[in-house]
């Protein structure tokens, strides 16, 4: 028998988008606001799923205390009250939309946990705009 | 690499279920207070989702702001502060009940992105009642 | 010792904003888009407050099912999955804004309590718009 | 054509993890305090998916009424305001982990709805911490 | 110029509602299925707000770290995981009514911050129920 | 009769908090993660209250689509995508702790409205973590 467990940990950060390949105007074009040279920010909220068998001694797919540590590893502290484009290795060079930042997320766990598991990741930027990942 | 991105706007409307090949006790028997001649309303809330290819050059599957801009031409300035079943033409003949709805608003943003991307449409009626069409 | 409970209900309805002694111009300039003839809808929010000294023997100010039940006789049940404007005594000649429903949903609840207690009545018409009425 | 709806329900119930075939260190080790013998508890947030046609005459997939007295008859009435160890047969010997509840009220529903439809049981313990079960 | 900052901290927990000086049948009529003897249980959310003056240096009322520490301290180390009537001193002989709970918590951290600031505990045991203490 | 009409907005934005009359070692210590030099950032929700007489003949205390606009134009155009400490004047020397951003949102507010209404400015940094400034 097979079950999803999910687990929600959060990050603030600031951000831009910007494609240095492009001139200014091109950039302000596609990214708008998103583009503020001077950053802007957000309450990310992450939401880890991970898919596998019951374990019928624990009756747990996985231990949420487990997983929380994990995420906490690889994400959180990282992440949390960081500039992403500067002060992380991960978006040094790649542009922090939501979606590269879900599948660099989904990277970053997925070499954490069991190949056996399916493993979705998904990202709240705002209540309104989100993403999900899911190795595809 | 493929992810799915989601966005939400509202609208509130008034509707009422109504099958006018029934009489009016069967009506009343299928939809109960749905039925009310009158009327009654709701704030919809309403998530479109669309996968596909994240594109390299921007770092998006789509870009939000054009998402956000056809959900509003399709749907919000369409059934925002309107009475579904008096003054829309979608639900002129078709009873508006969430699962309609959320079919109809699926075949009018289907119509203005690329077929490549997968459109899953989920509608909020209330916290406790929603659904979500996909297309099959 | 003092305390306040809060208990929330829902109901869903129509409703229309107009003044019938103002010419239609008028009305569709200040009430803009609520003005619809046709009506509209809301998933209302009741959050109903009662501020009253602990009691020794329960440790409560008031039962919750019995305020609970107070709120759905004097309102769930006559103004849910209704027409405000059309099938309840309350707003046939009063204008059904939040800042009058909250007004009435405070008298009704008020002739209900003991005077002893203090009485707020928190309407929510959406998310981001809501009212709140003290008897004041 | 087909469409999925998804209705919500709550229960509140103490509950405390445990394997008896463990000693009790393994117990503590494993489940921290979750294990606590006098028990702790949750707002279960419960959430049933159903998918199958849209019926051509009342425009539903299923009858949120009936799908909600389903859910209030298996479940709601059986768990809310109990001890799931000790107030539940279905909890007597099996850990009432959240992959577990949510795979017994899959089969409590499961029994209540055509084999037709495709049927999916999501269950929060808490905001942070939650599960989904498909029957696979 | 002064302000109230808020911070709110969760604990999941047991409980049961009982007067040890009725008897069974009074306490089943007044507590309803919170008397169930074997307890049930809630994920309660606490917000605890604090107002004084601004600081001209910090630009604080209260470092939230500060006030995050001393609810931890005194209320989420206490109950959290816990059956609040037989694992916690506290309600050994009080009532755990969300107004007892909310009183007993206002006590608590009163006594761990300044005379001069103004205290307000909100509680909710669920999002349709909640409680707030002030001290009056 | 009065009442009070609430507003909800939305803005995203970079911030750092940091007092430059004191040496780094202070402001890591007081301000910790927040005091990151390349800034963090939050989804700041604004929830604005005015407190007045409700208009007989609107029926409103002050309508929702001015006070909408006075929000926009006072603070969400200015703030919005942003880097509160770089590009705007409000926080060029004062410290963009929650607290001096609800106080200076409340005075730009405040001289947009009649001194007749009682305006009251929550601003919501996390879920955790939230101010309210009331003009005391």
């Amino acid at each position: 028998m097979n079950a999803t467990v999910f687990r929600r940990e959060h990050f603030n950060a600031a951000h831009r988008l910007h494609n240095p390949e492009w001139d200014e105007e091109t950039n302000r074009r596609i990214f708008g606001k998103c583009n503020n040279p001077n950053f802007h920010g957000h309450n990310y909220l992450l939401e880890v799923a991970v898919k596998g068998p019951i374990d019928n001694e624990t009756g747990y797919v996985i231990d949420m205390k487990i997983l929380r540590d994990i995420i906490r590893e690889e994400v959180t502290e990282r992440y949390d009250h960081k500039n992403l484009n500067l002060d992380t290795a991960d978006f040094k060079t790649l542009n922090p939309t939501a979606e590269n930042i879900a599948a660099v997320i989904w990277n970053r766990i997925s070499g954490r946990i069991n190949n056996e598991y399916k493993l979705t990741v998904r990202l709240y930027e705002t209540e309104r705009n989100f993403v999900e990942f899911t190795g595809e």
